[in-house]
């Protein structure tokens, strides 16, 4: 095995606990058995910690854009970020909407290319839709963005998962998946065609499946992935169940990027209470997918 | 402690995995140390596990009726309802919604009075909207909704469950409970408000919370009851925790009703494979509800 190029790991805002969860990571490096590791966002000014400015999400910004440089150049293998204030940055760059959407912006791609997944010991699972409001789901929803979304899922589990037939589980919108149309038609509308045209295409996709079942333990062996219709029908499950090892996956870019699925936690940042598993396991399986990608 | 009066235990729809699951119980009841059962639904005519008829809907119907009758007229303590086929029991009452509203017509009261927990060893937990498609939720959350169906909880959770001060925590509807209006105006205009009003009548309730993290483990210490806006942000998790010890409780009504939190599961009835245990957990409860009262 040749020597895997480090990774880029940004520490995120500042003032929130990505600083002390990356630094306690570097301590404990070669204990971990981590792949090596290029910490981006030095501070130049101090922070005071749980108390996020203007300069905190400026610093958080400047080191996405310089990791991903990084990456994008070849002199890392992959990027792995900390936790950022979304809404401060977007006081300084109104286009800027998360990490994600950044980096397909980054990568000049749409950003609907872009695709989360959520990745835990229990659980893979992509929301088709992301931040928007809940009564606003149903109009977002498409054949189109289905199939799409699934289709990049699918590509990702083959080349960065090694699973060459990924069985791709597809959620309901509705109640017991709209039982037969009685609670909501976007079922027979939308997502059963959806479904179709991926099985057409090869893909073994199944579905419309009820929500509530779909994530209990003896349906979670069934698949690969659970595609779900929108946000939280993904992430309460997956915070639920993996909420210390849970990892964001960003789908669909040329870069590898992964994240912990928490935020800056604000509120315990500077404590030394946050817990670093999730960044450990983002980075581990950031370094496993440029394995995986460097054979 | 005085001899608790029988519960009343329903088979359900015959040719679901109802009969099995209850005739396992009982030929283990002295071991597993239930308190005495009455079991209701004998078939007159034979059943085909796996398929359900007009006769197995009529029979599962009149046995719930006579299981209330047993319950209202003080022969038994409480009620366990095995499942039943909602959509073949509605061919035959098109006003039969479901077995909680069904308890809720049969003592006289409006059918929102009949408030459905969903309790676990992990987690209790309540939707404020149960079978409406996820379109018509937001319509249908409102002040009074919220405040009614929370203080039907707040006094369930005083009366049957010993909690003298419990502490509900309310989920927001939106991702992010809407990120202050961010992405949807549902948590300023509805939840919030409604959340102040308990507060002022002195119950503990809390939020709007993110309904993604509210779930965690970290979380889940914090509260007794979690408040989900709709079906599946409550059964989700519920289910991916729970999901063979999950018991749906109805809180409101003045008799006591258990279930356990699973389905007919037409598909594997007969085959001896369906587990028990969540038939079990909620003949405990009922159990221990009935012997609190009875205190």
């Amino acid at each position: 095995m040749t020597q895997l190029r480090p990774l880029a790991v940004t520490i995120g805002d500042p003032a929130g606990v990505g600083p002390e969860i990356v630094a306690h990571i570097m301590r404990r490096e070669a204990e971990l058995g981590l792949p090596p590791l290029r910490v981006v966002g030095e501070r130049g000014s101090p922070v005071r910690p749980g108390q996020p400015d203007r300069a905190s999400a400026q610093c958080a910004l400047d080191a996405l854009g310089q990791a991903v440089a990084m990456v994008r150049s070849g002199e890392c293998s992959a990027l792995v970020t900390g936790p950022v204030a979304k809404s401060a940055i977007a006081q300084i760059d109104p286009a800027f909407v998360g990490q994600t959407e950044f980096l397909a912006d980054a990568c000049g791609l749409p950003r609907e290319d872009a695709v989360m997944m959520l990745a835990g010991p229990s659980l893979k699972t992509v929301p088709m839709t992301v931040h928007c409001a809940l009564a606003d789901v149903p109009a977002r929803l498409s054949h189109n963005l289905i199939v799409q979304r699934s289709r990049i899922v699918h590509a990702a589990l083959r080349r960065d998962y090694g699973i060459d037939a990924p069985r791709i589980a597809i959620a309901g919108l509705n109640p017991h998946a709209g039982e037969d149309g009685r609670m909501g038609r976007e079922e027979i509308e939308v997502i059963a065609p959806a479904i179709a045209t991926l099985r057409e295409q090869g893909i073994h996709a199944t579905g419309p499946h009820p929500a509530d079942t779909l994530f209990a333990p003896h349906k979670r062996g069934s698949y690969d992935v659970a595609i779900a219709m929108y946000h939280d029908q993904a992430l309460v499950p997956i915070k639920a169940l993996d909420f210390d090892e849970g990892v964001n996956v960003t789908l669909g870019l040329p870069i590898i990027r992964t994240s912990p699925d928490h935020g800056t936690a604000f509120d315990i940042a500077g404590k030394g209470i946050a817990r670093p598993d999730a960044m450990i396991a983002a980075i581990r399986m950031a370094g496993e997918i440029a394995a995986r990608r460097a054979r």
